[in-house]
């Protein structure tokens, strides 16, 4: 793989490419798709400034800007080395959705800088994708940006994997007729994904989520230790502090229905998965070694696997919910809230009947370039009800 | 033509796209071209950063960077309005010379905001053109930039037009065997491009260069009220100040061998060109209207006419130089500079054969798209014979 990889990409010099939409071949074509006559659409604009979406491509391009201090599990790698993981979601845009998106990697790490970029850049793109910037930073720079700007913006990294993870839990619940208010969930990991997670999940209505991180389960008597994104999920009642608090991993999980880790690899023992309720459900997220491996978890019991593996069954991954949701965001008016987000699970849910559920096919194949066009009529159709 | 161009603007939707260079059909191709297989050259990047150029696209994509403050004739229209117009130079980058290129067109005017946006724009781009910058603030901003990025930073709307106009003006020598040095040239308008021509000209060895603006003649007693553009083109002795302080245009004209205008409609009467010495030469570049009307201008002497316009032999564009230079440094690692604008001008100038030149033959047709090629490859081969 390594060799390979370096091959494709050396010889490729790039995955994406701009390409002109038309050909200029005669000046009664420079003419009119250059000057003068592109001054015609341009005066127009500059009167009426939603002319924008009719005469340019704005309304089918996004911005994917990262400042390369959370790339893959690679960590701070900075800007030039997250260009190849950009290039790559614009690959994925292009092939999966039809949108432009421009791989922009930026010079600073620093919060209002990234925000003053995106800022700036508004009036280019309908839609900015953040990707691999560390937490807690991203929280904050995707908050501010979502508050200021009119175009949806939306940090992959946060919310990406808590949308599919929430879609196989509703096809676990279409599949297994339990319902998760019933259930407890431990979440390890509590960094962007892991929040975005949790707060997903406690709408959906899972009813109690303990919480594991690089300082232990997460109790009150550490409150004060905690990052602000951390301390906000306990304020606002999403995790619950462990009862017992000399607990271990393995104290939170007994009798626990549902593991999700988006934490390291091999945490999870097949004793553990032991001591869990019967038939339990479990996200092995760790890139690329997850928490525990896939075949352990089955023979100690799991009813379900999933991991960010694309050689096993149940590969939970953004694709499967990034390029679907914006090109309905970028085809409607709508915003990107929690609302939306639950609505693109239940959408990419739904993608696959329920009589065709089963334990090895809870999500669609992250190949399948039906899903983001399913995703994105659920979305404009849900805005066309609403108007109606 | 107005409402042409809006019909296909609209039916359009974006001249340009980005699209994949590969399909995405198995998961072999996903976990290569992405996750996991794109850690690989992102590993490889992080450790040795100059591997972006073999690893990425980088060196074959550039951002168009715009504020909207001098768009086309239409002036400050915002960077709304000037998207068409970007998009339009993406397409001309793609067509003519195979590059990528972003249209960004950004939401402050303060040269500041300008030239921070740029410098955290750098890892992801190889170079920058930047577009329809009012003048002074692009001098500022360009000269800032060329200073503090690795990367070319070019402003069309200064240097495009003075290379190609220096271009026809070699080609005129060699026509005619005239020499520039024996020349006295009054240039109309001092604005961004104004002043790139007066230095590039002066370079190639004219005489004696005048000046006109909306102040009138240039001269010394009016020193103080000129904008630090035109005062560094008189303190660098490149404009020389008419000696008579009373002097209208007519009288600067009078006698003069070139007029290059980059200013207004109408300027030039058909009286002052048969004032002027014998032969002259008229660059009327005002657009959409030229300073004068071309045949007006033949008809009152002139050996040569050059003008904005596609429908006028001579079209002085842009869209001769750009791509080919662009492509040229991206390809080496050279530097534009006055030495590199200069060699892209008898490059230019070069395409056509000695024996092929005449009065309405000086620069190649816009749509030549061999044009490019020759530029970049003089520009290859410059940098190969420096190093051998």
């Amino acid at each position: 793989m390594k060799e390979k990889s370096l091959a494709v990409h050396s010889k490729l010099r790039g995955k994406i490419e701009v390409k002109s939409k038309v050909q200029v071949n005669n000046s009664e074509e420079l003419s009119l798709y250059y000057s003068p006559g592109v001054a015609v659409p341009s005066s127009a604009i500059a009167e009426e400034r939603s002319l924008v979406a009719e005469y340019t491509g704005r309304c089918n391009t996004v911005a994917i800007v990262s400042d390369g201090t959370a790339v893959l599990g690679l960590g701070d790698i900075g800007p030039y080395g997250a260009l190849p993981v950009m290039e790559g979601k614009s690959m994925l845009f292009a092939e999966f959705a039809g949108i432009s998106a421009y791989p922009l990697v930026i010079n600073s790490t620093c919060d209002q800088d990234v925000i003053d970029f995106c800022k700036m850049l508004e009036p280019s793109v309908g839609g900015i994708l953040l990707e691999d910037i560390k937490a807690p930073n991203c929280v904050n720079i995707e908050q501010t940006l979502i508050k200021e700007l009119d175009i949806p913006v939306f940090h992959d990294d946060q919310h990406g994997t808590a949308i599919v993870t929430v879609a196989a839990l509703i096809n676990l619940m279409r599949l297994t007729g339990k319902d998760v208010k019933d259930m407890t969930m431990v979440l390890s990991g509590t960094g962007a994904a892991g929040s975005s997670i949790a707060r997903m999940v406690k709408n959906l209505g899972v009813k109690t989520i303990y919480g594991y991180n690089i300082n232990g389960v997460i109790t009150e008597d550490k409150y004060e230790s905690y990052d602000d994104v951390v301390k906000a999920l306990i304020d606002e009642k999403i995790i619950t502090c462990f009862p017992n608090e000399q607990a271990k991993l393995s104290d939170a999980i007994s009798n626990a229905n549902i593991f999700v880790g988006v934490s390291a690899p091999n945490l999870l023992t097949a004793e553990m998965v032991k001591s869990m309720e019967k038939d339990p459900w479990i996200f092995a997220m760790a890139n690329p070694s997850p928490e525990i491996d896939p075949q352990t978890a089955l023979d100690s019991g799991a009813f379900f696997v999933g991991t960010g593996r694309s050689d096993f069954p149940n590969q939970v991954n953004n694709v499967l919910a990034f390029p679907g949701m914006f090109k309905g965001v970028l085809q409607s008016s709508a915003k990107i809230d929690e609302a939306m987000k639950l609505k693109v699970s239940h959408a990419l849910a739904s993608y696959i009947k329920t009589e065709d559920l089963n334990q090895t096919y809870i999500l669609p194949s992250t190949l399948d370039k039906g899903v983001a066009d399913k995703i994105a009529q659920v979305i404009i159709d849900g805005e066309l009800n609403e108007k109606n």
